[in-house]
């Protein structure tokens, strides 16, 4: 069978690596050339690590399977009664077989004029921005002979309160606290303010309140000032305004919402709130034969309720569906049910300050801030890229500082 | 005395170093961030580092100099009358001292319109874009169904055959023949071509005979087909026009002529053929007591010849500057005069090739290539980066890969 997978994220390169080998033609198409490890693009934000560290490109991951080709190229249009993938470019990929792992991308509830100066943290673009724009703030903070100004250039405003948002947070606390420390003469680099705005109940909701309770303390050791059932309502060049109070701010983060990319509209068929499509037990698109949707797109139920929009679901389900369609007789076969297995879910707050929740058994502190650290050096995706890494944050521990400084 | 610097390169933080824990008051003042090992750029511009294993925040390495400041300003005038610097944001910086060390940038003899098709190798920036075009021909070339546009993308022109040039040439035929090897499915990485085009009558015209020579047939074992005492005419999106000769490219590298950066326009001076202003002995600038100019921006004679524009020689220029200006009783003082000298210039062609001219001594071969590897990490800003560097340089020569192959 012609087997195209769209997205080579967590769940669409596990599909792909699940697939080579086999005797399907597989396509790989991505609108980057890189696979990303988004769980630390916020220390690229934070100018911990080089993009480099945390991307690896997808054709070198999958060189060694030769019935697996990729392409670059940015999908236009589906078209499912001929079935036929359209590229931006002008190309034309017939499948047999479609898998659509295109994954979610930030959504600002309607106000897409914010994105412009929230930026979100999805893409190595992303991530050298937010960098650009904070190093920029102290750098013109520095300048600047305005109380007033300096003030505002030396706050930041991380606005969601889910892992992205506390590991933002607790990085640039790090960044002001420790790593520009005594580098400036004009401004303290200390007294530089993070606040971290939650519209709902609390930070980290995903989390055993224990553990959230925990990942607040920590942040407001770090000096980090949180804000939570704070709505933002307006978000404009000079800051952000939270109720009725504008707070000025020299650099916004956005990690509130988001929304799966727009694989209901290839379709033509409807999504949820957050515009995942719905999907069968076997990730199947109903209505669609040999159509299946993963990761961050797909509304999979599971005990009754949606699977979340984890890097470990989409690496799940991409290489359960991979392995099924390997012995697949034809495209629009029912295949074997999927079944997520929680290996846990962790956030890192700081320095020794890191949360685990195991469903049963909790973990946080100095060992989980370990552990979370080996966890994700072992997921890296090969030997060099785990070196790279060990030996920056090794460097970082000692002193303090971070390698990765540059504007833009 | 208030001392200003402007520009961090060599020259610029040699002088700002020298004169750290003096009773001066120094303000650098550069339009980047960072200082940049420039003699690097071309492994960056080729995937095998990342921008930040070369660059280092300017900042950072004055830290501990109570007396030195820093700021991230452009320069958009002088008034030497008042003794004052602006910058383009508005920005006024009073002086005693001027020490001018701005370096040079790529000059197209006239064809300002080039630059956008062949870019030079100065900066970060000019890194990244070099990068990103390579590697977006190469996958270009893999969705194209058209031969003849699958080898113009495979081609790659480099103007210039000086150190740079010879680098960047040798560089991208590994790339080509090495790292991208086996990674496409209706493309031979292999087949890319790979042209170096020098004016002149050879390549490394600053070098002897002999190892140039030697050079050329290292670059040719590679596969680089030189194009030597040939002029090229035009420049445009689809490639190069070399005489009467159109050779289609999908990326084309500038590394044929530079120019100094508007430092006499910024005096009010007469500048020589590529820009520079002439200086004193104690490189102070004549006409303008307390003004000093240094590196590629200064037409320094020694023995009858103005001194190269090399890394070298801009640094032993800013550490004497320095120097003479930490005990220099008032401005405009005649300071003690300068002599360069000569440590020894080389050039790398590609794995185990390299060339050493040390005067009376020269080295190619293996050995060379080693020592070259040995010296240019030594070189480096602190122990984090040698370590970094050490390790994918290691890891490069054991696979042939090349870890940060990013789009952009």
């Amino acid at each position: 069978m012609k087997i195209i997978i769209v997205g080579s994220g967590f769940g669409g390169l596990a599909c792909a690596k699940a697939l080579g080998g086999s005797s399907h033609q597989v396509l790989v198409i991505d609108k980057n050339n890189h696979n990303l490890f988004q769980p630390l693009l916020y220390q690229v934000a934070t100018g911990a690590l080089s993009p480099a560290d945390i991307a690896e490109p997808i054709r070198r991951v999958l060189k060694r399977y030769a019935n697996v080709s990729v392409v670059m190229a940015e999908v236009d249009r589906i078209d499912t009664t001929a079935q036929q993938v359209f590229s931006t470019d002008g190309g034309q990929y017939p499948y047999d077989v479609l898998v659509l792992a295109t994954g979610s991308r930030y959504s600002y509830f309607g106000h897409d004029d914010w994105a412009q100066y929230a930026t979100g943290l999805k893409t190595i673009e992303n991530a050298r921005l937010i960098r650009s724009r904070l190093l920029s703030a102290f750098e013109r903070a520095e300048k600047s002979r305005a109380p007033d100004e300096q003030r505002r250039l030396m706050t930041t405003v991380v606005i969601g309160g889910g892992p992205t948002g506390v590991e933002m947070a607790g990085a640039i606390a790090e960044l002001g606290r420790w790593t520009l420390e005594g580098e400036f003469r004009n401004i303290d680099p200390k007294s530089a303010r993070v606040l971290l705005v939650e519209g709902g109940e609390r930070i980290l909701p995903q989390f055993p309140q224990e553990l959230a309770d925990y990942a607040q303390r920590e942040l407001q050791r770090l000096g980090v000032e949180l804000l939570v059932r704070h709505g933002v309502t307006q978000i404009d060049a000079q800051g952000v305004t939270i109720g009725s109070e504008h707070i000025g701010a020299g650099t916004i983060v956005w990690g509130a919402g988001v929304s799966a990319t727009p694989v209901a509209q290839w379709l033509g068929m409807e999504a949820d709130r957050t515009g995942r499509i719905a999907v069968g037990p076997d990730m199947s698109v109903p209505g669609l034969p040999g159509v299946y949707a993963l990761g961050d797109i797909a509304a999979f139920m599971q005990d009754g309720k949606p699977l979340p929009g984890l890097a470990q679901v989409a690496k799940q389900q991409g290489r359960h569906l991979g392995r099924a369609l390997r012995s697949a007789a034809g495209p629009g076969d029912t295949l074997p049910p999927f079944r997520f297995h929680d290996r846990g879910n962790t956030a890192v707050i700081g320095r020794h300050a890191a949360v685990f929740d195991f469903g049963r058994y909790h973990m946080k502190g100095g060992l989980a801030w370990l552990l979370w650290a080996v966890v994700h050096v072992y997921l890296l995706v090969n030997a060099e890229k785990r070196a790279l890494v060990s030996l920056q944050w090794l460097w970082r521990y000692i002193s303090k500082a971070r390698g990765v400084r540059l504007i833009p």
